[in-house]
């Protein structure tokens, strides 16, 4: 059996960290790559180190099970180990290893009979939580809690044209079985801002969701000669979304500071020539607020600024909300199973925010659930030189591993 | 023997037209793509049913030799069947076809003894005029000239690392052989802008190319996460290449209308990712003036807006200039030549600038050099819309043929 000890989550946690890993420092591991595949066996045989029984499910999401009760249902422990290009080694990949040993401890407790567990656990890997490979973010628990049918999510593609059923029949993930019923859910995850840091405490209870509204914009203008089309006669989509990029920006600057993040980060154009004028540019507008009449203020906005761009481009712009939450609260009850464990354990501690979205988030409508954050060295996230202190990953390992005993024995569940 | 009449040609241009037929009306042949490729082998057919031997050489030009003195070096004839993505059906393709009808005219009257020639003549398909695909453009008229390596130019890459080199090994367009010995050069081509048709003037003598300013620039700047980055943590390099692209583009207004054409259109982000903040953005950045002074005052004005883009932005920017030239004149003797040619055959004529560049472009520093324009409808260029009228299209072949008549028996060559 691996050992349950802090050293040997860190050696794990490094050993890790050399699946997908790039010169920075970093790991490039999005859904269903080279990097997320190696991972994905490496993870394998830790869970089955553990004495876990592995499987995966139709979405790609990978389980590790430990049954104390039989037929019992399960108590869900996860988070993603994909990734985002060039990105950190911590942020999903964290949490995933974290229930893993949080589940070791449990199963080593519950084999001493020091604990007296209810029903069984399920660590989690979802699948591409990151969506920058395969779009939307948050696939796998999506699928699983039913806000996605498997359909729509398997037709998914990247950028090169593969849909998610293409990159799965590469993968050959087995084997491929029902997911396990999970009554109640617990992740830990990097903070990804600055939050803890800043008031010195190790854990954050995350209480909420910042809101947000996601748009796709499309400019419609017209191909010419990036030479002989002279500037009169040009409908540039991309001198378009130029404008609109630039003002959806400086757009923050008009609210209180951390009142409103705004971001443009994926883009497309059609052609993508250097002496041909773009007929057609896509792209992403991602606002997010913890303010509900921010947002909205922000959103007007934002059609405000399309207009003028429309009018001084020549060009035409059709937006589109793919994804829009008013701040989303946590459960309470999670949120007090999760100070009484911190209270009694003793670590600094404050009720936090999540601007960025996880697995969580889905889950939390589906179960009771509780959601935990580690401080981010800087806030750095979605960077090669992302950073958490060993100390912050094995004290938030601990809240976890008796967050987790909690729920094995019921807690948050009726009956 | 194919033909020699305004009906064959015209016969051939729409057959032509269905090789990389788009839904839209236009062509897509980009450089040794599907399209290209099923035009050449059409074309080399059209060159067999005149009599020429059809020949490759190394970077990729295609030639159709017509013999008629013995070891005698050859008159070109030539424009490019390359064509930019979602394309009009005249551009080069126009002017190649013409090309190929006017050798064949050519070839029946020194049959019929009606005319003497002393040089015999090739028809040229220059290899990726377009540079859409592989950069730079003129790239087969670059080699052939010596202006550039033919080694460099078959290490260049498209957007999805295929080499030229690669491209070259599947095509397999044989027989490869030295190029052939040209000692003077007639290209025609559609003007792309609306100079002809606002003046009413069936044919245009062009006189020089505008002066150009072509730019590289590269916005670094850092990855995070779209959401829980703070904005004022943020080094965003599509917020800078945005506020850079906005500003070029407003640059021309600072200028009489007609005397800067500024433009931005391939551009790369890295990651390319709905929740990653881009850590580096690649763009173009073309200026065109037929006014050397104004060029030089804009590129000034282009580092002050990068200057402020940067600042603004938190972002550093790199700008390497890729190409330039001045206003840069054909020679007079060809204008002569053409002049002479329009007025016996009493065409309307004008003498024209080319904004565009074009394979003349390398040609007239290397061997006299004639340059016809014909008018494009609405100046409409690089555009599915594309159109020239027939009667323009043989008006043009005429013009042409009757330059290549008096090429042939010597005109701009001395003894």
């Amino acid at each position: 059996m691996r050992a349950t000890t802090d050293e040997q989550y860190l050696a794990d946690f490094r050993e890790m960290s050399a699946n997908g890993a790039t010169a920075g420092g970093g790991v490039e591991r999005q859904a269903a790559s080279e990097g997320d595949r190696v991972n994905r066996v490496w993870f394998a045989q830790v869970l089955e180190s553990m004495g876990a029984r592995v499987h995966y499910d139709e979405i790609g999401n990978q389980y590790g099970l430990f049954e104390f009760v039989p037929d019992a249902p399960f108590v869900g422990l996860g988070s993603h180990l994909d990734s985002q290009p060039l990105a950190g080694r911590y942020d999903g990949a964290y949490g995933v290893l974290a229930a893993a040993h949080a589940a070791n401890r449990v199963a080593r407790l519950a084999e001493e009979e020091k604990i007296s567990p209810r029903y069984n656990l399920a660590v989690i890997n979802w699948f591409n939580e990151e969506g920058s490979r395969f779009s939307p973010s948050m696939m796998g628990s999506s699928v699983f809690t039913g806000v996605m049918p498997l359909e729509k999510a398997l037709e998914s593609t990247d950028l090169a044209g593969t849909t998610v059923a293409e990159a799965f029949e590469e993968e050959k993930w087995t084997p491929v079985e029902q997911a396990p019923k999970v009554v109640s859910y617990g992740e830990i995850h990097v903070e990804q801002g600055k939050g803890l840091e800043a008031a010195g405490n190790t854990i954050g209870l995350v209480t909420a969701t910042w809101g947000a509204k996601k748009f796709q914009a499309v400019v419609h203008g017209e191909q010419g000669h990036t030479g002989s089309t002279m500037m009169a006669d040009r409908r540039d989509a991309l001198f378009g979304a130029s404008l609109i990029i630039a003002e959806v920006q400086r757009l923050t600057r008009e609210f209180p500071e951390f009142e409103l993040q705004a971001s443009v980060s994926q883009l497309t154009l059609e052609p993508n020539s250097p002496v041909t004028i773009a007929r057609e540019v896509r792209f992403n507008i991602d606002l997010r607020s913890p303010n509900s009449e921010t947002l909205e203020t922000a959103q007007k906005r934002v059609r405000e600024i399309i207009s003028a761009a429309e009018e001084e481009s020549c060009t035409r712009v059709e937006l589109n909300v793919t994804h829009e939450w008013a701040l989303n609260p946590y459960p309470e009850a999670g949120v007090e199973l999760a100070r009484e464990v911190v209270e009694e354990l003793g670590y600094s501690h404050q009720e936090i925010f999540t601007v960025a979205g996880h697995d969580s988030t889905n889950m939390k409508e589906h179960v009771p659930t509780v959601m935990l954050f580690i401080p981010s060295v800087d806030g750095v996230s979605h960077n090669e030189a992302e950073y958490t202190k060993d100390e912050d990953c094995v004290a938030g390992l601990d809240v976890f591993t008796h967050v987790a005993i909690r729920l094995v024995e019921g807690a948050l569940l009726k009956g």
